[in-house]
C-alpha cells in the first residue's frame, strides 16, 4: 500500500486548442497544473510529439513520474494501438502516440479517448461516484460521450464505442461532418447554439466571432432573453431523446454531464427531465440521475490518473 | 464433467398466446418439445400458475428435471424478485412467478425476460455464437431487444435494459402505448406493417383479419407488389436508425434479429444495412454483422436451458 501511494502520474489532456497537465497521486491529490496553447504548426502529428517532448521531459525527472496518463480528442484503435483519426487534429491518420511517447520517455504510457477519459475521472472523484453504469456527456464543440458498465469504461470491439454524438435524433435532420443527418451533435453542441443563435444576436446588435457566439446567447439567456433561453431548451430537448433512449437500452443509474455547454444547466436540464419523464420505460427512468460534472478543466486529467494506476 | 452433463432442465418460453417447453441438456440438445395454446382464461396470475402446473408436474417426475427455466414477456426487477408488468397480460401486476414455482416444484426456478432468453439463446447455440458484444432484436406484434455485452446479458440497473423497442426514431411520430411518441416498435413491428398497408389490403381487395394483415402483405411484397415492399423497406429503414445508435453508443460486433417479421428479411435487410452505413461511425459500422435467427421457435427455450446452467 505504501508503494502504491508513491506512484506518481502525469496526466496529459490534449484539446482542440491547448494541452493540460497535472501530477496527479492515487488517492487524487492533484500538485501540479499548468496549460498550454498548441499553436497551428504543431498541430501535426511530429509537432504534437515535438510540443510533448518538450514539456514532458523537465516533468518527468524532477518529479519522479512512474506513468503518463494521455487523453487525446480522437478515435483509438485499440487493437491496433493507434490514433485512427482525430476531427481536432485533420492531419493525424493512424497515429501510433502511445508507441512514439514510451519510447521518448521510457516509462509506461496510457491512452484513452478524451470523453471516456472525462467519464472516468468523474466515476472516480466526481459526480459519477458511487454510480456503476452511467454515461458521461461532454457538450463542447462537439458532443462527445464515455459510456461506464460494472464501474469501467467501455470500450466495444474495436474502441469506438460512446459516441453518442452520433446518435440520430432527427432522421431527416441537419447534415453532420460524419456524413449522417439529423446527428445529436447537430443539435446539442456549442457550434449548435451558435447556428441557432446567429439570427438572434444580429438582431440585437451583436457582432460577435464565431467562437464567442454560444457564449453570447448564453448570456442572453441569464438576461432572460426569450428566444436565446429557448434555443437552450432546445438543446436539453435533444438531449433528453439521446438519454432516454440510452435509459432504455441500458437501463443506467444515471449521466454526468459537463463541458463548457453545462454552463447553461438551468436551461437545459428541465427539458432533458421532461422528455426521459416521457420517453424513458417507468424503471430506467426511475431515479435516473441527471448530475453535473464536478471536476471543471480537471474531470479527463482525473481520468487519465485512475486509467494509469488501474489499467 | 459428467455430472454437468446429466443436468436436465426444462425451459419453458410463455409466449402472448402460447406456452412452449423444452426438455435440453448441457450440450444443446433438446430431447421434447411441446406446445399448448393459453385460454383467455387462464390469463391471470393463478391462472398461468394453474396451467403451469398441471403441464410440469408429469415432466418433472418422469425426466427426472433438475432446473426449470422461464422466458416472459414482461420486466422483471431482478432486484425484487418480481415481474413488474407484462403488455401481454394486463392482470399480471409484481408477480412473484419464479417464487412461486419454486416453492411448487422443489426446483430452482430461473426467470428472464423474453427478449433477453432470445438473445442469450442465439449467443449460445444459434446466429449469436463467436459474438461477445450483440443485440438480439425480436420482431413481432412489438419490438423487443437483449443486449450481449461481454457473453452475458445485460440487465442494468433494474432489469429493464434492453428496451429497444422504445427508442425514439421519429421525435414528433406516431403515439406509443407507452407513453412516448416515435418509438422504434410503432415503425418496425408488424403491427406496424399491419397499419401501414390497411389501405393497400382495401385497394386490393383483401378482406383479412387484423392478426393475418403483416402476413398477407408479406405475401404481396412476395409477389413484388411495390407498395408491400415499400411497407417492408421503410421497416428496415427504422431498424436501421436504431441500430446505427447502439452501434454508435456500444461498438457492439452485431445484431442477431429474430421474431415472425423477420421472415421478411430479404425486404428489410437492404434497407438496415444502408441507414447503418450512413449513420454508424466508420470504426463500429466495420465489420457489423447483420445476422438472421437460428433457432427459430426454440431460441427463448435455449436462452433459458443457459441461464439454468450457468445461473
Amino acid at each position: 500500500m505504501k508503494y502504491y501511494n508513491k506512484v506518481k502520474i502525469i496526466s496529459v489532456d490534449i484539446g482542440g486548442t491547448n494541452i493540460k497537465l497535472g501530477v496527479i497521486d492515487s488517492k487524487g491529490k492533484v500538485s501540479d497544473f499548468r496549460r498550454v496553447v498548441i499553436e497551428e504548426k504543431d498541430k501535426t502529428e511530429k509537432g504534437i510529439v515535438r510540443v510533448l517532448t518538450k514539456l514532458l521531459i523537465p516533468w518527468i525527472t524532477k518529479k519522479d513520474i512512474t506513468k503518463i496518463g494521455v487523453s487525446v480528442p480522437g478515435f483509438i484503435d485499440f487493437e491496433l494501438d493507434l490514433i485512427v483519426r482525430s476531427p481536432n487534429f485533420p492531419e493525424w491518420h493512424n497515429f501510433p502516440l502511445r508507441k512514439v511517447l514510451e519510447d521518448i520517455f521510457n516509462r509506461q504510457v496510457l491512452i484513452e479517448n478524451d470523453a471516456n477519459a472525462f467519464a472516468i475521472g468523474e466515476g472516480w472523484r466526481g459526480a459519477g461516484r458511487g454510480m456503476n453504469n452511467f454515461v458521461g456527456i461532454t457538450l463542447g464543440t462537439g458532443v462527445g460521450g464515455g459510456i461506464i458498465l460494472d464501474g469501467k469504461i467501455w470500450h466495444g470491439k474495436r474502441g469506438a464505442a460512446g459516441e453518442i454524438g452520433h446518435i440520430t435524433v432527427e432522421p431527416t435532420g441537419l447534415k453532420c461532418n460524419c456524413g449522417n443527418q439529423g446527428c445529436l451533435e447537430m443539435y446539442a453542441s456549442a457550434s449548435a447554439v451558435a447556428r441557432e443563435g446567429t439570427e438572434l444576436l444580429k438582431k440585437m446588435g451583436l457582432n460577435v466571432s464565431k467562437n464567442a457566439k454560444a457564449r453570447e446567447i448564453f448570456k442572453l439567456a441569464r438576461k432572460c432573453n426569450k428566444e436565446a433561453i429557448k434555443i437552450f431548451n432546445r438543446v436539453g430537448y435533444y438531449l433528453g431523446i439521446a438519454i432516454a433512449d440510452m435509459a432504455n437500452v441500458l437501463n443506467i443509474d444515471g449521466v454526468v454531464i459537463g463541458g463548457g455547454m453545462s454552463n447553461a444547466w438551468e436551461f437545459i436540464v428541465p427539458s432533458i427531465k421532461k422528455e426521459i419523464a416521457y420517453r424513458a420505460n417507468p424503471l430506467s427512468r426511475k431515479s435516473l440521475k441527471i448530475l453535473k460534472s464536478k471536476l471543471g478543466d480537471y474531470s479527463a486529467l482525473f481520468g487519465m490518473a485512475k486509467v494509469s494506476l488501474n489499467p
